[in-house]
């Protein structure tokens, strides 16, 4: 970590997500009925991603809450919770990069046509820096790296732990969860942070 | 702000609060009638304050929700939101230090025997560090000074703007509110977070 490194003071654009799900062709066959065909509500940020209309419930031991089915399908059913939403509905989340379920949270989620027990899938996604390539070489990293990026507000907080990850595809952004968005007084996409560490694997 | 200041690097205990209401002797007697004797649930950290087993229904433009009272009764009625409180049901939430309450949030007080409609005296409080004056001149921090403090857990978090309130009867602790404890992943009070900021004002 060094004040001298290209990413430092550089700022970035600060989005955030409220709990939803990742669905399993077989899920949503399961919790939609076999044929059914989703509703796109809007394109996400990073492309080929969009949000349905459709909704799911999330039980857990403690109670249940609606979250938004996100698509295209995966390969195994993932949904994000925010550290609040496992604490009310008593579902644990641990906190694990996007995909990495093994071990992860259990819970039940309810559709209109059926439920599914899912014995693993839930996590806390953990903070991340979406970037391309082309603007990681410019910034100076690399996928695995890990930043701090302070966020100005009337609250501010500075987010530590952000796993950097690169793709061609990627536009860059720093995606959170609602939870780092409350402490942050932030009010809506877009707010602009500021990276203030960089913590790189030595060679 | 340096690293030898002799504040940096110390520890400090985390507390944080949900939201809840400091009534004046008028409003609770609106609230609970005349003479209603308010039933002490708990001692709080700081002596002489107290959380009661009463909760009242504090409604804004979008919902409502329970609020516990705290005692003793206080010259004017405050209500303490956490930021995403105030985004729920629409209510303002001006950062501000305990009592600053001139043009800060409206809202409507409910409870078992009437209701109020405070025009002002809604507040997000200010993060803050309650420090005994011995304490603070070991660690070198006086009334009016700012500081940053780590909270290390699975999803770390800096919290930035805590003003250092000095007196004589305070226990040191750190005094938070539920969103900053929901981004930092806290399960119960007690956490320790460390000094990492140490901001004063020039002579």
């Amino acid at each position: 970590m060094t004040n001298s490194h290209p990413a430092f003071g550089r700022d970035v654009r600060i989005e955030y997500s409220a709990r939803h799900v990742h669905l399993s062709q077989e899920h949503q066959d399961i919790l939609f009925g076999p044929g059914y065909e989703m509703k796109k509500l809007k394109e996400l940020s990073q492309t080929g991603q969009y949000a349905y209309e459709e909704k799911v419930m999330v039980k857990g031991a403690k109670g249940q809450a609606e979250a938004r089915v996100l698509g295209p399908c995966r390969k195994q059913t993932q949904v994000e919770l925010a550290f609040s939403d496992g604490f009310k509905l008593g579902v644990a989340t641990p906190v694990r990069v996007s995909g990495d379920l093994a071990g992860s949270g259990a819970c039940e989620l309810i559709g209109p046509k059926g439920a599914v027990e899912l014995s693993e899938g839930v996590i806390n996604d953990q903070r991340h820096l979406h970037i391309s390539d082309k603007e990681a070489e410019a910034f100076g990293l690399k996928s695995g790296d890990v930043i701090s990026v302070r966020l100005p507000s009337e609250t501010p907080i500075t987010v530590h732990d952000v796993a950097v990850r690169v793709h061609p595809s990627f536009r860059m952004n720093i995606h959170l969860d609602t939870d780092e968005a409350n402490a942050a007084s932030l009010r809506e996409q877009g707010a602009t942070g500021t990276i203030a560490e960089i913590w790189q694997k030595s060679a």
